[in-house]
């Protein structure tokens, strides 16, 4: 098939163009570079070295003989956009390209505008583009399992059966997200939806959940190959982090009780529940959702796990407990269902010690790239932002996660009041 | 109270400006005029001369010697707003200013864009400026009953209690709208829950009716006062398209079958729910929603309705059937709750023959400004837009919709196949 991937710059858009285009897939990797500049501005580099997207093509040619096309587009870039698909007859358009950042999004109103637009506005103007210019093509969209939040009811995929005063319908499962980022996947959402029953688009909306790990068999092959791995305060994810601090012998911070549960998966699962969505298309004018997890754990239990890992090595492990920068619930109801990839044929990854050895020791290595400052509790807050009203960049943003910190390293972290 | 209203330039929001005014409320009017832009771009001129926005307040306080504030601003201009936040201390905020045509969405992807955007960061300012500026500020949001759709369950006030193996909650309830623009206020809906839930906003959303008639006790007082009224096809809407149809002779034209119902109201009625909002606000961090409207009726009744009214003076009136451009249930299931407003005290104006009459004999005398050929089919076709990818502006409209009309006046109106 010919599966263009937007986002192919991202921690799990270039897994998923090599994981294709090893499976004999032609693809074609799309990217802004959006996320590079958005790191010099924040201050969050990355923790494993990246190499440019054309080294990375050029690479993977000389390692699997394959060859992957590379194109810098934005996906707000309405005219780019349809240039690109009426040059490819794509089967399949894997749709990553999108700010993914919670914190980042609470940042400042210019921030959280930046992330609503970039993401709506990017998948408004793809679904036209396919509907004018390629309306059998599947769209795989990339969305969250925050877009559902913690109902006190079980999570279903995407539709909810309803009984209401003795009448019966199918409605979209309803939504209470958590972050102005999870809100601007429920709009995409509403408008994939739209354009699938309106227009007849054929849609997969995959709600993943946190994925962790630093890569797949062919991100591994060589170092060029590799994608980015986030630990920081904004991109960074709970295991993820978590492994990080382990690594260089800091505590484990968790928000909160650490009651929060969510859904995980495998970095090497995400790629395969792309290839297969792509391999098995939804039918036109179908909205298929698909929770795209593994398994649920508590952020206490992650915690514990790492900490557990550890240990069978003699190593001790500290889990500090920080005041939650987020507007969630410590303790909830968490029942989410994610049947229909593995009645597809995903064979998960199960969480295993030797996983999160395998990180930290890879992490141990980068030792000297790791930047404890980034580490600390997010100096965004749910309730006031990043200093009110003003963005981070650069600078400004160094500062301020370094101000932040109060105590030396290994000790408790606190966000400092402001 | 001091009462801030956002779209004063608007259909209601300039009647509800003079009707907060007239009960004693001091009142900011706010608006950036585009709609007087977008009618030049689209070739819509209304039918009703309208004042000034300069003009209107001097006329006001000639006639009923209150100030109304006046303030050229747009939403999307984050410091402009703020700086408005900070001049005046405001009790409550009624916000209209929103793209609210489902036909200019639909036109073309700028057009969709365009109105998604200008609608949801104009909102995501507002709400970050009430929570960094006025947190107990209340706003008053209008929604539409369009976010709803038409599903085979009753439609209940914003929220739903859910029983789901064997588990409850209560949840924001699911919508399926029926257009873009209908879109993007299910995007502000869910942004605004958020505020409250996260920032203690305290916020009502009105999910209104179709509003028809062509004015207010105070807009009918001086014609410098009149508010606009729209018959066209991209702004015009059902009740009031007929009754211009009506008044020049022309055939009523229904989409489909006409067995499209929706939830209607009465001007009056709109101006009175406002009031009715402003001085019952709801709680800190409350995401309260009423469905504001007064009676269902289906498309076909209207039509009805208003040959019935005609007919009483022994006039005859066509109704004829039109394709539908939209992508809509022609017959369908629907029940939609409007108690809360009765509740608050709301005495409605129903719909009455005598109010078909009167907006009738007022079209009559302005009957040389009606454009017949604003009163075709819509030139957006759901499927496909308005000639696909290209903005439909000006000079191209007129032609368009000119073009699109086959037969005379008087005649059976069809869209030209493209």
């Amino acid at each position: 098939m010919l599966v263009c991937v937007l986002g192919a710059d991202g921690y799990l858009g270039w897994p998923t163009a090599l994981h294709l285009s090893a499976r004999g897939h032609d693809v074609v990797a799309v990217d802004s570079l959006i996320r590079r500049r958005w790191d010099r501005q924040l201050g969050t580099p990355n923790l494993v070295p990246l190499s440019s997207m054309d080294s990375r093509v050029r690479r993977w040619k000389a390692e699997s003989g394959r060859t992957v096309d590379w194109v810098r587009l934005d996906l707000c870039d309405n005219q780019a956009l349809r240039d690109l698909l009426d040059r490819y007859p794509f089967d399949a358009v894997v749709h990553f390209a999108e700010q993914r950042s919670a914190p980042f999004s609470m940042i400042s109103p210019e921030r959280a505008v930046e992330t609503q637009v970039n993401n709506v506005v990017g998948t408004l103007n793809l679904l036209f583009a396919i509907r004018d210019l390629a309306p059998d093509c599947h769209l795989v969209k990339l969305g969250t399992m925050g877009e559902y939040g913690t109902p006190n009811i079980d999570i279903e995929e995407g539709w909810l059966e309803v009984e209401h005063n003795g009448r019966k319908d199918r409605v979209l499962y309803p939504k209470l997200p958590g972050s102005l980022y999870h809100l601007s996947k429920v709009h995409d959402s509403h408008n994939i939806e739209f354009a699938c029953r309106v227009w007849g688009t054929r849609a997969t909306d995959l709600n993943q959940g946190v994925v962790y790990g630093m890569g797949t068999e062919e991100t591994d092959l060589h170092p060029q190959l590799a994608t980015r791995f986030d630990y920081d305060h904004i991109w960074g994810t709970a295991l993820n982090r978590f492994c990080v601090q382990a690594a260089i012998d800091h505590p484990v911070t968790v928000y909160g009780k650490g009651g929060q549960t969510r859904g995980f998966l495998d970095v090497r699962d995400t790629v395969r529940c792309i290839e297969l969505s792509v391999t098995n298309p939804a039918e036109r004018g179908e909205f298929r959702v698909f929770n795209q997890f593994t398994e649920q754990f508590s952020i206490g239990e992650l915690a514990e796990k790492v900490a557990h890992a550890r240990a069978a090595h003699g190593l001790e492990t500290r889990i500090v407990h920080a005041p939650n920068p987020r507007v969630e619930k410590d303790e909830h109801y968490y029942n989410a269902k994610h049947q229909h990839l593995l009645d597809l044929g995903l064979q998960p990854h199960y969480l295993q010690e030797t996983l999160i050895e395998d990180v930290i020791a890879r992490v141990e290595k980068l030792r000297q790239r790791v930047r404890p400052e980034l580490l600390a509790t997010s100096s965004v807050d749910w309730r006031g932002g990043s200093r009110r009203g003003v963005s981070v960049t650069g600078r400004a943003a160094r500062a301020s996660a370094g101000g932040a910190l109060v105590g030396a390293a290994g000790g408790r972290r606190t966000v400092a009041a402001r």
